[in-house]
């Protein structure tokens, strides 16, 4: 009871910011004049005066901030909620509860989640935490599956989703007609983007086995990728505006551009990475600025990257993990504190902020309602999702030494969450070109929603339920020290015979 | 030579940045289309895009911060440059070689140190690590010195250094007499701000004792409230246009501002600090953002003051001061290591900045050089702060049981460095009230220069050859017990009689 009044006192807190809020999002918003000494047209000193406008965008940021945080610990005053369900959806209500006070006062929802919001500045801070805490040696053991599952899983997901919408289009009674084939090829590509965010939060909380979480990581992953190049490649297209004007060699420039997007971005990342790796030798005397080498270094790996248009997450990541071991080893230990602890408080931060902004977002006047486009896609979110997941497992089971069972394969389907980038992609898209936005924006929410809250809450108890193997335990020392001799041995034995197989890449790390 | 080969290899790195900093200071910068498939004017899908635009800013704030960065670890790199002069020095002369650059490519200086810049992201790093690593008992042991010191200090530099110039504009032969009483008045507030960065620089390299420290850290806290205020009432008065509409009133009301913003701030100060420490008692569950709480309260607590337009430095250092104690018991281990280094790197890496981007700054059209008022400027501010100092302590050590020495109060008129508040002031001037600011601005840069140059290398070999008694040895546990003891019975004594001095304030602490 105590933690319950607690939690409605940090609502409080956090409503009592609101009015700050709401106002400042007024067109025009006039400042207060404290007259003390006269009416505000004349000229005298004042004793008081007030100048919002210098200061509002770095006062707005730091209420978001505080808000996001205050219903984090609110969230986790009252100890039977989170064990109910994941946070996301806490959080997104939340934010939908404080984006209709704003709409309330103001007939006008608040520009807090366009697209360069969410990929300059939320992302990267998720993105850069994964990379530098992901497990490496699992990643790569299991390198060759998760490429094979990401990359064509993806391209299934988009195009079958795609298609199917195309042919619910074609049924003149839904009213649908004036969508074309690219238009829905684009709309599958935006939906099948599995989040990064959503879906580890609720991996993480389930624990579920290492094998498992490296699937949905290197998914989520790579995935982003091809997303956003199957949805430039589509609005170049649609840019075109008559088919015939596609020719085989633009289809060419996509399958290329899909190369250079990925192998880019891990090329960019590694650059970065060793050149920041080498700039931590030279700063033991100023140990100050350790941390801040780090995180800018990510950072701009992952600015010029998207300057370039290429992955910037894949560039980012494979900065983590290369500056890591060096990192590690030339900075100070108390840098280091800073560095991993930081980096989780960012990554919290950004995390909160997306879900509080997404239901924000929600409420205005952006919608539109068709039940037929709206359901359909929802169903063949999930039909598609499945079938990839069996279909593409059943094969790549074939070539490994610990297949996935039945029940991991449908976690793993069933963990298929929508989320923020799917969400920013439908807002980024042009109106001119795409006169049915709307309708698009809906029906991403109402898959993100139904992912993230049905499937969301429901995971947890079916991982349960499935009695899915957990978390691994601990080895032993002795037993870690003679598997990593047994790897290098691997290692070097296929060096002399040059033959060239995942255990080396595994054994670079 | 190695160490000298790697400065240089550093300079080439930050140089490498160059031109992709010197174009994004071109106001219409085109993106280079890769044009791998066709021109840039028909709609081809291309492999390669760029687009610069998109990530701008966020991408120019790192390269700055980078460069910032690199500039600092190539200082500590070459052993004899740290005992040879202050870092501020170097950063200044890089910032200029780097705006040098800049203009030569663009005729055009870059807009890096506009005042809101300065104040509202780049100054409150510093004043929160400074607030929050405060001593607080030398502290309020000489609360009343540092108050008469700064408070009267700052007035009569103001007004003298203002006035002493008024006389030298009635000079005809000079060509300054259309500078009339306010504007000489307004320049000499401006100028009299001795800097918090520039001087706790130079004073912490040079490691004075604790008492000397003490009366510059805390007049360059107050100086700032007092000179702001100053300015605003000056700038108040020139828009009235003629003296004969000044009242008395108005004059009252200027004192009563200095009231409103000095305790107003403190006051925002400490509620903000206990609400913060407050909330830091329900994050057990979520350390991972108790951080983030200590810094945005802080921050919010600075915006908030600057909206209301008292002193948010005050209010800064108040919150930091309250909430320390409160924070270090709630927060767990690993959260004080993070806040701590956090925020000495943020302090650091925006006194880096704040001296590369005065050096940028300097480099420009904004210049208007003459000899008369510019050389008297230079000359009343060493005037000016000798004779204020040797006044005022000749006064407050008639109360003091430990009086500052002769050599003691050398140091601290030699000490008056100016810095970039001075500077972002003088920017801030409304052309239209002030048709000579581009000479304010050269002559706000003269004396910058003259006192970061010349008093602050030398500053450092005067100590070393004053023989100033330097930073007090650690006293054993015992001493430092009964020390302890002492105070607490004093306090109690005190508050038995009713008496009330400053022992108590001490205690509170």
């Amino acid at each position: 009871l105590l933690l319950l009044s607690s939690l409605v006192c940090c609502s409080a807190t956090a409503y009592a910011d609101e009015p700050n809020l709401s106002n400042s999002f007024l067109p025009h918003y006039e400042p207060d004049q404290g007259d003390a000494l006269g009416s505000s047209q004349d000229t005298r000193l004042h004793v008081f005066t007030v100048d919002y406008a210098y200061v509002q965008i770095p006062y707005e940021v730091t209420l978001w901030i505080l808000l996001a945080s205050l219903a984090k610990i609110g969230f986790h005053l009252y100890h039977r909620l989170p064990r109910l369900m994941p946070e996301s959806c806490i959080l997104i209500v939340i934010g939908a509860l404080v984006g209709a006070i704003i709409f309330a006062s103001d007939h006008k929802s608040p520009p807090v989640m366009n697209s360069s919001i969410y990929f300059l500045y939320l992302l990267p801070p998720i993105i850069l935490e994964e990379g530098y805490f992901m497990p490496t040696r699992p990643f790569f053991e299991n390198f060759v599956s998760i490429l094979w599952w990401s990359l064509l899983g993806s391209l299934l997901n988009s195009f079958g989703i795609g298609l199917s919408l195309y042919g619910i289009c074609q049924i003149e009674a839904f009213g649908l007609t004036d969508l074309d084939l690219l238009q829905n090829l684009l709309f599958g590509s935006m939906i099948s983007a599995v989040d990064p965010v959503a879906a580890l939060v609720v991996f993480e909380e389930a624990s579920v086995n290492e094998q498992l979480y490296m699937m949905i990581f290197g998914e989520s992953l790579l995935n982003d990728g091809i997303t956003v190049v199957l949805y430039n490649i589509f609005i170049a297209f649609t840019q075109m505006h008559r088919y015939e004007e596609i020719e085989s060699i633009d289809v060419f420039a996509g399958f290329a551009r899909f190369f250079v997007v990925g192998l880019g971005g891990v090329l960019f990342g590694i650059i970065f990475g060793f050149v920041s790796a080498f700039m931590t030798r030279f700063t033991h005397n100023v140990s100050a600025i350790e941390p801040l080498l780090v995180f800018m270094f990510s950072y701009l790996a992952y600015l010029s990257a998207e300057t370039l248009y290429i992955s910037g997450i894949l560039a980012m990541t494979s900065c983590a993990v290369t500056m890591k071991k060096y990192v590690e080893e030339n900075v100070s230990q108390n840098s280091y504190t800073t560095i991993k602890y930081f980096m989780k408080m960012l990554s919290s931060v950004s995390e909160t902020l997306i879900f509080v902004f997404m239901g924000v977002s929600t409420v205005g006047k952006n919608h539109e309602w068709n039940w037929a486009f709206i359901c359909s896609t929802l169903l063949f979110c999930l039909i598609w999702r499945t079938l990839s997941v069996f279909a593409l497992f059943y094969i790549s089971n074939k070539f490994r030494t610990y297949p996935f069972t039945f029940k991991d394969q449908l976690i793993i389907s069933y963990s298929g969450l929508r989320g923020a980038s799917s969400f920013s992609l439908a807002f980024l898209l042009p109106v001119n070109l795409f006169p049915r936005k709307k309708l698009f924006i809906t029906a991403t929410l109402v898959v993100i929603y139904f992912t993230v809250f049905i499937q969301g809450i429901t995971i947890g108890p079916l991982v349960k339920y499935l009695d899915v193997k957990k978390t691994n335990k601990k080895e032993s020392i002795n037993e870690e020290i003679h598997v990593r001799l047994m790897d290098h041995l691997k290692a070097g034995i296929e060096d002399i015979c040059g033959h060239w197989s995942h255990y080396q890449l595994r054994d670079k790390y």
